[in-house]
Parts: structure tokens; C-alpha cells; sequence
């Protein structure tokens, strides 16, 4: 349980801290709480929260009036500063408005107390003295403001297990638009013609299919430890936003540049830093507008399959991987049509057995095996 | 120096991993490569980044193929997994195609070495066995698929000396696309309504004259320590991207949730966790297009004095903020015009003397006298 101070509980950050507090009981106790003149709003909240110590700022200490029926009633900036001193708080969240939050602040952080700080002129008028204050206390500075606390979550670190979903992005390849009548008639040098990346032939074509996407997804499970429930894709035509993480609160997180692959490959060298580097200029200004849309089981049949088989798991993953090599190979030599590749993965799945957990000579030797059959035997597969 | 493998140099990773290693020759070393067949160009990278030893995993080892000028030479799968085995190698960068990768990234964690995965198929076919052999290692697993490179950069902590550039973003307010011919007539209501963002009166007010983001902008330079031309900010006009971070490599974090309080309040109160709660539920489906668009000089002047005010430091930020202040106060009661803000904060920049690094008296005392002087003689600055 975190003890907080709420000073200027009555405006419209006061507002939505309230609702914070009151949707996570368990977790905050409004210890004390401020507001500049509105008594009314201000007791009515210390009822609801059985908020211990008040503090009406505009009006001045009255020895006589500290007791209102059971509340224990303070005035003015100083007995406010003194109760944050005094008092036993974990954060103090100051939420007043202008320059009058300025020594809150100031005391906050030489109580040794932590600073949810949504009063952006404590910096403004005094940032100087604010960082040398820091520089003296263990408090910490966190910041309200949702711009900073935008960078503030950007610059922190997080564990899977905050993670309530990934949403990987693709660009939607080639096909994105093409009316699907024309599918059958989808050729090889089309199929290369990836609108964003530049890449492989093989993970071109997985592009087009949207494989490379089921891929993904199977390799996010792995990589983050998630079920697949919490794997999602979006198409986002720019290849701007590589993709999203949100958070178990709802707060989501994305990671963007224009497309290159020298980025993330200079990050997997350089892990957990970025240095610095001249890969690639990203202009906020120049970018499209970031647009994203669902994916399609019409158009994108294969993703859906081959996310399937990630699911079931087992043995299934390697008999579609080998499937999607050989039809990629059989398509590329211009012996099946670009819909045929679904259609030889799907007859494949239908026909081999999976086996469950199996071993590594299991998935190597069925591996080259249904390569090799489908290689050969595709004609018998697609009729 | 990193010493690293590049498996699969001459495909399209591969490509993008030399041009890595060509820009950072101080911080990289290729000390083993190969190839599944293209000999030429596996020799022509050979030779340019002196590296020692070279497979060609499509042929057969024979003894006497070993040595081709000062080339070590080695021959299939078999010789390369020895290599990496028996190499001294910090990094594994797998970038082989299929599942013909998949041994290569078991023998890399099997070494103890860090693997930078971009052969997918490794994880599609054998993630159980791959999850296994890390819990068993003290390898790393670096994804290099930009998908997942996006989310690990989210999960990673960051300090601010990566930091390029913040950039913060603005609504725009009511007034983002009004003809500033009409600013003269702008009444108190059309400022209070803000489009995206329900506040306060004070900080409603700041959004439509842009002087909240110069003090948000004032604010990012104390909390992230950082130069004033290493801040930005651009309109947003949705307010879904609360605030981007861009890295030393040019990489691009961003927050996004729908408009909300909440979250930012949240997050302070739980630093660095994220915890469980039901707050905001974004779908980046229904998002409308996400676009930035540059903050006008003639429409928003007030962020740039205000802006550079906060460079200038000092005093000046306690003086323009208590003029504003006052303003504000003034342009409620319809006492003085919407453009009048501008006027009057301009007129006490010229009008009073910044002293540098001031105390903490220095500052209230300012910041009472100037709100009192200018509330009760603005006329005689407006002239």
C-alpha cells in the first residue's frame, strides 16, 4: 500500500488521480490531500477516501477551526509544507496549478519523498534548484505530465510480465490492394516487387503470403514468453512503426524508424544500448500518415493457417515450414501458381501427423524429408 | 571490439550487417562468415574485412581445399558449427535462410555465446528446444527481425545519455486551423474548449497559446537533462502519441493511449511497473491516421518567446510565467484580448532585468511582484 499526498485534489488532475485511487483500492491511501478553495469537493472526497489530513490552502491558520466534526483541517501553504514533512508519505502527486506548487515541490524532495510532479512550474521557475535538491535527497522525480511521462516510460525498463499484448505490424507486401480475382493470375516478378523492404526472395514471398507474419508471431511467442492470445499483427502500409507493446495498464509503447534493416541489427550488437550512429534519419515531419488496418483471412488465408500450426505446436510448425520452402521453390521455378501455395501447405497439414514435443533429430530428419516429398510430389498434393 | 560471426553474409541481412560493421570498424570485428554459395562475394567481404575464417556451407569439406591464398577455408554445416564452438566469438548473427539455420543457433547457445537471431526458422521449428538450451546457457537472445527489435527496444531500459533528440507533441488546441485573422476576436469559450483534452481553465488556456508546450518543453530540459536544441515539438493533433524519444542511432520510441490522465498518473504512482489495471482501452485499429505537422511561428508565437525564455534562464522563466499568469487572469475576466497575452508577456520581457541563477526568495518574491504589477497596470504595457 502506497501512502500518497494529493495537493490540488480538487482540479482535473486531482480529478483522474481520484479515479486511479479509487479503481486500485488496494494498491494507494490518499494520506493527505490539498485544495486551493473548494471546501465542498475537498471533504467530500476526505469521506469517500477517509483522507486523514486536509489543507485549504487560500485561507490562513485559525487555531479554532482545525476540527470539523471528525476531520483534521489545516490552512495555508505553510502547514501544508509542514504536514509533508512531517507526515508519513511514500509519494507526493502536487497537482497544483502555477507557480504556487513551486514549494511543495521543493519540500517534497528534502523530505526525502517521491515527486509525481503534474505542476510543470516547479521547473520552470526553479529548475536549478529542483536538480540541486535532487542531487541531496533519494527522492525521486516522476513525471505526471503526459508528454514526459510518454519519455519517462520509453527510458524504462520493463519485464514480459507486464506485457498484455504484442501487435507486430506488416506492410501488407504486395497484394495489399490487388482485387483478389486477380490472385490466381499473381506472377513471380510481381510477387518480388515488395513495396517497403528490400529483403530475400524467400522472405519476400513470405511477405507477400503473409507468412513471414505467422513466422513472426510464432517467433514472439518464443521470444517474449506469450501465449499466442496476446500475439496480435495490424498492417501498416508505411513500415513505419515496426510495432507496439501495450502494457498491462493499457499504456503502449512503439518503436519506430523508416525502413532499414541496419537498426535492428546494430541494436542486437549493441544491446541494451543505443549508440551513436548515422544509419538513418527518421524526419517526424516527412511521414505519411500512420495509418493501420486489420488483415484480411480472404486475402491473407496463410497467415491464419500457419499461426494455427504455431498453436498446435509440435511437430506441426516444421512440416508447414518445410511445405512453404518447397512451394516457395516450386512457385519461384514458375511450376505452381501463387495460390497453390496455400493450397499445397494446406493439403500437407491435412494429410501429415503431428507429433508432440519432439526432439531435435525428429525435426531435422521430417524436415528434409517433406521438403523433398513436396518438391516432388506437389502435383498429387493440389489436385 | 565485438568479435562476431555473420552467418549468411551475402544474403540480405548479411548485406545490411556489413554496411553496420563498415560504419563502426572501432566497435566491430568479423571473425568468422559464410556462405551457402556465393563464393565471390563471401571472398570479395573476406578481403575487405580481413576476416579469418570463412565457410561455404553448400559444399562438402575436402582436405585439400582448405587454403585459398591467406584464406582459411572450411566446407559445410558440420566444419561451421565447429567454428563456433571453438571460435573466440561474442556474438553469433544468424542470418541463414530456412530452416537450414536451426543448428547453428543451438550450437551459438550451446557455446555460451550471445545470439543475434535473424533466422526465424530456428524458433518457428524448435522454440521448446531452443528455450530449453538457454535456461541451460548465459546466452542472450537478440532478435534482429524489426518486429521484434521494436519490442525489445520498448522492454529495454535507457539512459539518457542515449538520448538524441525528445520530441513532444501538442494538439494544437482550438485554434490549430483557425484563419489568424480571426485571432483578434477570440473569445473566452472558443478557448475553453479544447478538442482533445479535458483540463483546467489555466492549463486550457496554455494549450491554445502554446505557451503549456514551451513550458512543457522547459520542463523536459530539467527532468532528462537535456540542451534546449535537443527538444522539439510538433503538432499531433489527435493526441494519441504522447511524446516520441529518439536514440543516438536514430531509433524512434513513442507512448500512445486515447487522451487520458490516468495512465500518466498511474504510472508515476507505479514506476517502473505497469501494473495491472483497466484504465484506457486503446484499438489501434479504430486509431484515425496519425499526423504531425510543424508548430506555425505566426499561429503559436508565444511557444517560441516563452521557449526562449527557458534557454535564456534565469529569472526570465518566473517573470514570464508570472505575466502569463496574470494574463490569464485578465483574458477570463474579458478584460484584455486573446492576442493581448502575447502582448503583455512580450512587453515585460523588454520591460524587466533577468537576473542569472537566482535563489529561492529571489523567485517568489519575483513571481508575487510581477503577477500583482502587471494584473493591476497592464493597460499602460499594452499601449
Amino acid at each position: 500500500m502506497k501512502k500518497i499526498a494529493v495537493l490540488g485534489i480538487t482540479g482535473s488532475i486531482g480529478a483522474s488521480t481520484v479515479e486511479v485511487v479509487r479503481a486500485h483500492p488496494d494498491k494507494f491511501q490518499i494520506v493527505l490531500a490539498s485544495a486551493h478553495t473548494n471546501q465542498k469537493k475537498l471533504f467530500k472526497l476526505a469521506q469517500e477516501f477517509h483522507i486523514d489530513h486536509l489543507v485549504i490552502t487560500s485561507l490562513e491558520a485559525n487555531p479554532d477551526s482545525h476540527l470539523l466534526d471528525d476531520l483534521r483541517l489545516y490552512f495555508g501553504e505553510k502547514e501544508l509544507l509542514q504536514l509533508i514533512t512531517e507526515l508519513d508519505i511514500d509519494i507526493v502527486l502536487n497537482a497544483i496549478t502555477g507557480a504556487a506548487g513551486l514549494l511543495s515541490s521543493l519540500t517534497t524532495i528534502r523530505a526525502q519523498k517521491d515527486l509525481a510532479l503534474a505542476n510543470k512550474e516547479s521547473l520552470v521557475l526553479a529548475g536549478h534548484l529542483i536538480k540541486k535538491e535532487m542531487q541531496k535527497s533519494r527522492s525521486r522525480l516522476l513525471p505526471v505530465d503526459s508528454e514526459h511521462s510518454a519519455i519517462f516510460q520509453c527510458l524504462a525498463s520493463h519485464r514480459n510480465s507486464e506485457i498484455k499484448k504484442v501487435i507486430l505490424t506488416a506492410s501488407g507486401g504486395p497484394f495489399r490492394t490487388l482485387p483478389l480475382a486477380e490472385f490466381s493470375k499473381i506472377t513471380v516478378a510481381q510477387t518480388l516487387a515488395h513495396p517497403t523492404w528490400s529483403m530475400g526472395k524467400k522472405v519476400t514471398i513470405d511477405s507477400a503470403t503473409m507468412m513471414n507474419k505467422a513466422l513472426e508471431v510464432i517467433e514472439a511467442h518464443w521470444l517474449f514468453d506469450l501465449p499466442y492470445e496476446r500475439i496480435e499483427a495490424v498492417l501498416h502500409q508505411h513500415s513505419i512503426i515496426h510495432s507496439f507493446l501495450q502494457f498491462a495498464d493499457g499504456s503502449i509503447l512503439a518503436q519506430l524508424s523508416k525502413p532499414t534493416m541496419k537498426l535492428p541489427i546494430l541494436y542486437a550488437l549493441t544491446h541494451p544500448q543505443h549508440i551513436e550512429a548515422d544509419i538513418v534519419h527518421t524526419d517526424i515531419l516527412s511521414l505519411p500518415p500512420l495509418e493501420f488496418a486489420p488483415l484480411e483471412k480472404d486475402r491473407f488465408p496463410l497467415f491464419f493457417l500457419a499461426r494455427k500450426c504455431g498453436e498446435t505446436g509440435g511437430l506441426l510448425p516444421t512440416i508447414m515450414n518445410a511445405v512453404n520452402e518447397a512451394a516457395i521453390s516450386l512457385f519461384l521455378a514458375e511450376k505452381i501458381h501463387y495460390t497453390d501455395i496455400y493450397r499445397l501447405i494446406a493439403a500437407a497439414l491435412e494429410k501429415e501427423n503431428n507429433i508432440e514435443n519432439p526432439d531435435l533429430e525428429t525435426i531435422i530428419t521430417t524436415n528434409t524429408e517433406i521438403h523433398q516429398k513436396y518438391l516432388q510430389d506437389y502435383k498429387e498434393y493440389l489436385n
